[in-house]
């Protein structure tokens, strides 16, 4: 069948479920054949748009060029695109930021309507007819599952030994007919290595030939490579006190330049074997499998730069037993990252004194990215650790904040701040403790004089002193920094 | 042993865990021997205090006596006690506010150090020695596991028959030895009706014979109802659209007047047979069951007023096979909650028209009671629904709010919103959409234009559009409150 013949399966109003994590797996050409009919559309006076769910971030040929025609009606549940961030925060795209764990059941429960049409990357057919899945898992399973119609992408760039490194989950229900989810161990199989899908579903079968996003691997920075340090340090430390294993427990890493640099730092360190039970593997996460301080990673996605896909299309032979892909509902489930006692390490845009964390919004009102697995792993995590540098903007930001502008990890969900500065270990500690502690080891010595005169000020004059703050100020560094481009006062 | 013998094994500066939980199964006699200990030490000039590990409330002969007296270093996890309140408040008393379910981990954990002593009540203790818990759970399983020394409370007016109501699971283990939680239905039971305790841990031994907390039951207002009517409407709907079945899901409820009038409200409806997997008991659940509306509940504690304790007592034959008292790690775990679908039911102090909750801070920084369990059932529910008058202070402070004040259950848990005023389904819209559907269908009408107003101005001139904030005057309302004793602009 012809790409635009595929493409006419997605009608307008449509809601659409498309795969991709990361960058990974999404589909390459249909996207592209869609912005062409809704060109078309336009060009005769109609308005054609759609929908568009996903596991997590896709690229710039699905998320950018969609929105860059203004062809999405709500996207769902995280981006990462810059056009679609600027569409949303120019209010002209409507975007659902979800828990990645809580997608899939809210579909099944009908809490977003019907899907219409699924179109789901796959690395290949068994001759039995069984979907081989390509290089994220995500949603593909509910898409496939919950759609009316089914449009492939047969990737052939995606190597066919994928094959049997997945592990797609058909045990989900909706309660009262839940089962325990039996992960016991990051490596533990629970399901069958294909996605199934009945072949009257399939409209359409594109065939492909196309890299993944390439996400490109900055060299570590200095500030980041200090956050690093500080982070192993204090792994280290909780090691030496007998509150955690020498081999650590199954690490949750977000993706970036700091996660860049504590994956290099772990690299032939003490800790080990290492596990990951996680979202996403970057290419920090390979070179701990190929170096064997990590033995396996239980992700839903990888996330690779060119040479990092390079090298896993090279050796798949060798990471090929020693990782585990599941659907995004496994992968972020609370059971399971609660029982596994995962270490999660999330970056952070600002933190508050009191230990509040916002993940996701800039100075309020708009959004950066989403808040995507972070509060499924920091929630019910055994350590929940957040890391950011101490400023943003060469300065102009400080992101340790009197309150955070927006909320994504409350003060009972954050158990270790982490900048270049230092470490706030916040277990144990009552708010005025967890400010101070805060403002001493983790503010950047530009802000750290204002956020200590704030915080006594508040102290002394608040009308409540369990977590003090002065209301009409608490803000009042957002405000300046928009008004006067930057947060020091003058 | 005498009372004031039991009290010498506590010293100054010990971690002390005490039994309780929602004012039910607290020592009732060691606490006020500890008071005049206190006392004591103050005339000799010495300072005597330690820090006080819960399960939740307690009752004024604990937690009011104590912080009466300053003699609590660190309080947690939960308190709702007037005099302790207000030494918190005053900065006197040090507090950490934490998810219920998160405590006996993090104990187990090390995260807080050591726990020195156990202060119990039980209900009795069998000829074999085994300890038969109390009205509440709580955290006892774990005080008395981790402590050096136990103080046992056995408290003769707790019935005899409690004997076989609860089911203390020891299966539980630190990271990487975690095993499934086998609770697939409210009424399975995993564990054991007792409470192991060394003897060689058991210090003291004190008979006393008091009851519980009485826990009084308000009449309920015309506002509570309007609020239980909204939201058995929207269960009706829900069920009417098949995203419910027909008996609902285990319901989970918070305390209070609006809670007692949902009770009331599902007693001889519809909805039947029901479930509870919640944390504690009050005296609309028993209703429920004795009319056979409810088929058993699950939670951690009763929280009766003298009627109900006392019908209780007469009736235990009846409540008893049809009740589990369970570890509040389990009755509050997350795998539980989500693997069942609670439908979590929770009160919220104010909602922003974004959807952010803010469940436990007056106007920023002074502490009502505290978390709770509310974090717990909200992000794992199958629906989370929060329930709260539109206004309080005979209208001085609207609950709806431009920003919240303190976020404890962020946009991204927060489904429906229940006012007298109506109902707010947020499930799948983008923040504006939510906006507009808080303000429309939630907000008082002497608030509605006031919210509109602020709402379309931040809309048309905010630097993002997703969630729109004027951030100069997001926490005006908060602040204007403060100084001028409305929310209501002049």
């Amino acid at each position: 069948m012809s790409l635009e013949d595929a493409a006419q399966f997605i009608r307008p109003g449509d809601n659409v479920g498309m795969s991709g994590f990361t960058g990974a797996g999404y589909p390459k050409e249909v996207p592209g054949a869609l912005v062409r009919r809704v060109k078309e559309a336009a060009a005769r006076g109609d308005r054609f748009a759609v929908s568009v769910w996903t596991g997590a971030s896709t690229a710039p040929e699905l998320d950018g060029a969609l929105a860059a025609v203004d062809a999405i009606d709500l996207r769902m549940p995280y981006q990462s695109d810059p056009v679609s961030r600027a569409k949303i925060n120019a209010g002209l795209l409507d975007y659902l930021d979800m828990h990645l764990s809580h997608v899939a059941q809210m579909v099944w429960e009908g809490a977003f309507g019907h899907l219409d049409v699924a179109v789901v990357e796959v690395a290949g057919v068994t001759p039995q007819g069984e979907l081989i899945p390509s290089s994220s898992v995500g949603n593909n399973k509910t898409w496939i599952d919950m759609a009316d119609r089914v449009i492939l992408e047969v990737n052939s760039w995606q190597p066919a030994k994928l094959e049997g490194m997945h592990d797609i989950y058909y045990g989900t229900a909706l309660p009262p007919h839940r089962r325990p989810i039996q992960i016991l161990e990051v490596s533990d199989r629970i399901g069958v290595a294909y996605l199934h899908c009945p072949l009257d579903k399939i409209v359409a079968v594109v065939e492909t030939n196309s890299p993944d996003r390439n996400t490109a691997f900055k060299d570590v920075d200095d500030v980041s490579q200090r956050i690093a340090e500080n982070l192993l340090d204090f792994l280290a430390y909780e090691v030496q006190g007998g509150r955690l294993p020498p081999s650590l427990l199954p690490l949750q890493s977000g993706v970036g330049n700091i996660a860049n640099a504590v994956l290099r730092g772990l690299d032939g360190g003490p800790f080990r074997p290492l596990t990951a039970y996680t979202e996403v593997i970057q290419d920090g996460m390979l070179a701990l499998l190929k170096s064997g301080t990590m033995s396996t990673i239980s992700a839903t996605a990888f996330s690779l730069s060119e040479d990092g896909a390079a090298d896993l299309h090279a050796n798949i032979d060798q990471y090929h037993d020693r990782i585990v892909l599941r659907p995004q509902e496994i992968s972020n489930h609370p059971e399971v990252i609660r029982r596994l006692g995962c270490l999660a390490m999330n970056g952070a845009i600002e933190a508050d004194i009191y230990g509040n964390i916002n993940s996701t919004h800039v100075m309020g009102s708009s959004i950066m990215n989403g808040i995507g697995g972070s509060g499924d792993f920091a929630r019910n995590a055994y350590v929940a650790m957040f890391l950011t540098p101490s400023t943003a903007k060469d300065g102009a930001i400080s992101s340790i904040v009197p309150m955070v502008s927006h909320v994504d990890h409350t003060e009972h969900d954050v158990h270790v701040v982490i900048t270049e500065q230092g470490v706030a270990d916040l277990r144990g500690l009552a708010p005025r403790r967890r400010a101070q502690r805060i403002i001493d080891n983790c503010a950047h010595p530009n802000y750290r004089a204002m956020l200590q005169d704030y915080f006594d000020r508040a102290s002394a004059t608040a009308p409540g002193k369990h977590t003090p703050h002065l209301i009409d100020e608490a803000l009042s560094w957002h405000a300046r920094y928009l008004r006067d481009g930057t947060m020091r006062s003058s």
